[in-house]
């Protein structure tokens, strides 16, 4: 049995989220995880159904993008992937979606806006949105690049990826990461419920003000940091 | 046996029509049950995803917030909840939310406007909404001020808690009460299709007039007081 | 065993449709049909929660709103039901739910336009919307008057009750009918997507005009009529 | 047992998921399959709910319309699909829904701009929309003028209908085509997902672009042509 049987196990899970909380439909999306010490991520073969997804299928391939398990081609996204592990060491997941909502964020090239405590809970800042692709850059390697106009964007912004654990790619959709697997799909869920509470607010109030600091602060740091009193602690 | 059994098992029932009736995603929301005679509330332990939630795992506290029964820590928002039980002592059951289109009137800051029947069966008033709170508020006890918040406003508007058993914390989201916790939680249910059904009256005609004062009366009357008719009078 | 068991059987499994087909939430909404041939109609008691709802529940009256059979109170709209019955002799169900887009339009008060084919294979006219009605009208009794609110707007826009099987009353909700309990149900499913169609047309171009004559009369006689060829011709 | 049993099963199983995916309502919509080398097409039988759908139900007719087989009357599209089968020798399957959002767009008479990746991945252009059928063509051979309507849009714009699978009818709504009956359904889903997130789109920011052409063809022949790597090849 393979080493990452485990590994394939989380990211089979975390991939079934998908179909299940309605954040894509027919073989879009994918969820993978990353084995620090073996250097090896695990991922979502492309194309495949998610009826017919099962725990072997899960395509293992290093941080280069070489096959290193699997019958199957790996996500055609795998290159962004990648990328984010190799630049954000702190994450242990990956997922990217075409969630309707955050999608049509992305398609307007707005990023979300801060409206309320739902969105503070779990990010302080708006769920930033990245420049469009360059001809240059989508010709080069467009999977690749997909994770440099991210990382271009975090740079920018001077944004923390620990603390802003999902962001819009322009005419795309959106990509979210974690700590593991099951955090990076976890996150797609609630960008998605916060992406359409957003639009509903604009559309009931156009003139909608962004939450003050004070509130973002105490909702953000009552679920996070040292002092966090949210949840059982674990 | 525990001998708040029986309140922890209504409490839990009231909790699960969250995510069956789609009221919030992943953890969040919380129903509560008081026993005035024993001066406890029984509430959900913060954090925990509802599939997981068991009857034991819901927890007992007085009227202070002391844990009085239970292996987890309570909702993060108890303070809100033992404050309303203290200053509304007809109330039974507390529910609070993040359903999507009640969520997108708390943060766009706009009390719900009683635009028909639907709305007219259960309040006879808008279902208004806190002001912000301020920066010093949310600095001293900021879960324990959100209920103070409520109370203004009610004492403000001179608002019945046994007429106006909803409403929207600015920048939030919704709580509701009621008789009992299976009260609670209706009345979130209710209050979810409300805005619903406001937010798309308005998209259609932004000049909608709110109903006439005696078709209010007739609906309202009607379901509530001695002359009620509507259901079966028990 | 009553000898109205087969029309309690029909309204039972009409009503059944209404939580199944979610055109209203909790205990809102009912399904009657008529037995011409005795003078009665069953018809869902009041507040009734449709998961706890018994074929034996449904209670027969006559048509003058006497109880004949049941032991429980009928629906609070039992009069409008009746009179729809007395005055519309061809029908044989009517149906009232608080579906979220049919609400919607019936709120702002505006008649659904005939936009496109899904309409026209249903009925030829806009879905009117009555008017609102009069405080005297409300005092004296309220759901009887509604339904002459209904048989106000037939008469003043000369409307048939065979061609249009549907209507809206303003600031509350729907009606229909149809010459059975299942059709007076499927009528209302219709109408709610007929109502969410329009909805979203409007949104997409506000300047979109009703279809025209000649295609709402090839849609409409394809399914209706001598010469229909819709269907399986039973 | 007939002879065209494989048939009938692809088109029961395509059209079973119109209602299991929420294209259509009631007895709407409709998927056919073509058997080139007998000259027939098998289809859904005319106003028949998908609950009570059986294999056997499904009709087969040859190119001229004519009955081949089965015991029921065949879908008042037949002759929509049989007219596509013949000018478009390539295509195996055609699928007609009347899905929420696709047929918003269709009544609203407006193509659906590409403004996403979603999009991209499955045609390069808009979703294309016919022109209002005139007075005579709907009198003569409405059915059969639908599908005429569809080829002079393909022939004045210069469409391959192997690179456009799917066509709005004004007024009326989508049809879908593809090698086979799965993959004309399965363009059905992603049709209505991609009207939904334009729809969504445009009302967060109205003056949204279309994507550049680079991005456009970067998506669509990474999963179309010689050099596509997106799938598992086969």
């Amino acid at each position: 049995m393979s080493q990452f049987r485990y590994l394939k196990e989380l990211v089979y899970e975390a991939n079934m989220e998908i179909p299940r909380e309605q954040l894509a439909i027919v073989t879009f999306g994918n969820v993978s995880g990353v084995d620090r010490q073996h250097g090896v991520v695990a991922i979502k073969p492309s194309g495949v159904p998610y009826h017919r997804l099962k725990v072997d299928d899960i395509v293992i391939v290093d941080l280069d993008n070489k096959l290193v398990e699997g019958d199957m081609r790996p996500s055609s996204d795998t290159k962004t992937h990648t990328l984010l592990y190799k630049h954000f060491p702190e994450i242990g997941g990956v997922c990217h979606t075409h969630s309707t909502y955050a999608v049509a964020w992305s398609q307007a090239m707005r990023s979300i806006p801060n409206l309320g405590t739902t969105h503070a809970d779990h990010l302080t800042k708006s769920v930033p949105v990245t420049e469009v692709m360059s001809d240059e850059a989508i010709e080069r390697d467009y999977e690749l690049e997909t994770g440099h106009q991210i990382l271009h964007l975090f740079n920018r912004e001077n944004l923390s990826p620990q603390e802003v654990e999902m962001v819009l790619v322009a005419c795309h959709g959106p990509f979210t990461w974690g700590k593991d697997p099951a955090k990076a799909i976890y996150n797609s869920i609630v960008l998605e419920e916060v992406a359409k509470m957003a639009f509903l607010t604009l559309q009931i109030n156009p003139a909608t003000p962004t939450i003050k600091q004070s509130l973002i602060d105490k909702h953000y740091f009552r679920k996070h940091g040292k002092d966090a009193y949210y949840g059982q602690g674990c």
